[in-house]
């Protein structure tokens, strides 16, 4: 991993480094995990009920959903299954840059390399360029919808026209921030169509279960068999699988956490408007804001004020840049006094 | 994963498939447990204290041990570093069988196979046939002690010997159930010395979180590098890193479920005796019974009565053969009179 990927350990701060719910998750879903036993923590998990009720949510059939250990293991078991087959060569991912570092880093473990094209000048992604970098070697195309860390929506119709284009390669589609944009390609009929389509789902955002680490890939059957190899058989732990029904269920909590981001994302933008920082339009619970030259220094300050934010500015692509979680009003109105205070504090 | 892996799904009885506390975790675990909040669930875990405990009862430093969802997930993560490098062809893992399956599932995931040398007549290991079935391939090789699903010990002087001698192949030693005979090569000189040692370890077992989902490998902070890469930055949950500092330091837990296994077992191996069953002498939590050719049905009329054991019967090398969990004696005698009762029904 990348040394700075865990930390700060924001325990005693405003966690807003990391993107999660920081109102915790939902009071059903607590009073849930309160309810379990002594059993539930030394007895082998049963997902029958948690997998019905994803397929159930996202309206597709049960064997069309894999649960993993957060998305980050279905990240490693859907490259793991593209990296399967080495009669080429080393096996080659594709992606953009900036992105999640986990493609990287699952395609590095697994003895294959990233291959990356930079989004243009305004984080947009250009099909044409992935399209042209692809080589006798690519076997999986990593897209993320809403982009991280930009936030940004990708257009749905070049996304739709690259699988096709791209197969046999896999293509990769991470809506782990799709809660937010409400744009999904998951649907019955695309899947069961194109068979190198695998949707990553994660339940950490919008539900506030990144603790218990749960997510999902969705994809026809065929598709996701040699997925479902990689992936133990007793993977996501009994307690998020025992709440993951009622996690789903809960549309309230989401649709009011969904709203929260949607009011502090543009509370943010308006307070860097003022302020002269730019920023791009997210779709997501989190914003990158250019903060220029100064941009570790104002993340130094934040942290100071107990106000955690992930500084990307040294990192390809994101120069100057700050991630900040947008989530709850409250949280986001702390931060923008503290970056108030710390830039007016800055010397000029 | 094998079809019957997860079933029969024994909510409603006496679970004495999986080898799991059926007594539950500890109360002090337990207690830890409750004491978690909203936010828990909501944020991503560090880790550590839990590896500083885990490290500090297994006597190595901290960077000896990587924290695995499971040990099912050591498994795939060391598996996956032993396959990374593909030049020389398809890897091969080695192993003996019957034996665990997830070390075929693993090779087989990632691109691999598995190359195995039964055990001999009693269910010894028979170490030079190991050597001798080593190729060019061989990355890999897998034992288990004690083993699964005879339960027997492996002698510890041929371990020591082997490491060196396959080396560089990675030697993986699986001590799931080591907590029950007290053998173990976890040492912090010999993880020195023999960079090609990664040992395994489940807190699934006598600490009765395998619903929680925590093992660990290990080895030489070298050794363990590639490992790390194949392991996501928050791959155990939030609540197992919680509550697995409690889960090692609550020895009295531990000691009477080892104590009440001890017991089991003597109990179980007397039984069998009277009633003219085959047993072998085990070390761990479970044992290994030769009901001959009406093995599945004394399978199927213990679950009738609600008591689940694990047909081995079907896989190579485990002919007529159940085994069966030896944990809490009050299950373990309520499974002996099942088992008196249904031999007695059977038609002779």
């Amino acid at each position: 991993m990348s040394g700075g990927y865990r930390k700060p350990d924001a325990s005693e701060g405003l966690r807003l480094h990391l993107n999660e719910n920081t109102a915790g998750c939902s009071p059903a879903v607590f009073d849930e995990l309160r309810a379990l036993t002594r059993f539930d923590a030394a007895f082998y998990p049963d997902y029958e009920a948690a997998q019905a009720a994803v397929a159930g949510f996202f309206g597709v059939d049960p064997a069309f959903v894999l649960l993993t250990n957060g998305l980050d293991e279905g990240i490693l078991a859907v490259t793991a299954a593209a990296f399967r087959d080495r009669s080429g060569g080393v096996p080659e991912g594709l992606g953009v840059l900036p992105a999640f570092d986990m493609y990287e880093v699952c395609s590095h473990a697994l003895g294959g390399r990233l291959v990356t094209v930079p989004l243009g000048s305004g984080f947009e992604y250009r099909f044409d360029d992935l399209r042209g970098a692809r080589t006798p070697q690519t076997r999986i195309v990593f897209l993320t919808n809403p982009h991280n860390p930009t936030g940004m929506r990708l257009p749905l119709d070049p996304v739709r026209a690259l699988i096709p284009a791209v197969a046999p390669a896999l293509v990769f589609l991470d809506e782990a921030y799709a809660d937010f944009s409400g744009d999904s390609l998951i649907d019955a009929a695309l899947l069961d169509r194109h068979r190198n389509l695998v949707v990553g789902r994660t339940f950490a955002k919008a539900y506030g279960l990144a603790g218990l680490r749960v997510g999902a890939l969705l994809a026809h059957p065929d598709t996701l068999a040699p997925m479902r190899l990689v992936v133990p058989p007793y993977s996501v732990n009994a307690w998020a699988a025992a709440v993951l029904p009622t996690a789903v269920a809960d549309r309230e909590y989401r649709d009011w956490y969904i709203a929260q981001a949607a009011q502090s994302r543009a509370r943010l933008a308006a307070a860097c408007e003022r302020l002269g920082l730019r920023t791009w339009p997210s779709a997501a619970n989190f914003m990158l804001v250019d903060a220029g030259p100064g941009a570790s220094a104002l993340a130094a300050r934040l942290a100071g004020r107990g106000i955690h934010v992930r500084d990307k500015s040294s990192e390809p692509g994101c120069e100057g840049c700050l991630r900040m979680t947008t989530g709850i009003v409250e949280h986001t109105d702390r931060l923008i006094a503290a970056i108030e205070e710390a830039l007016c504090a800055r010397p000029r």
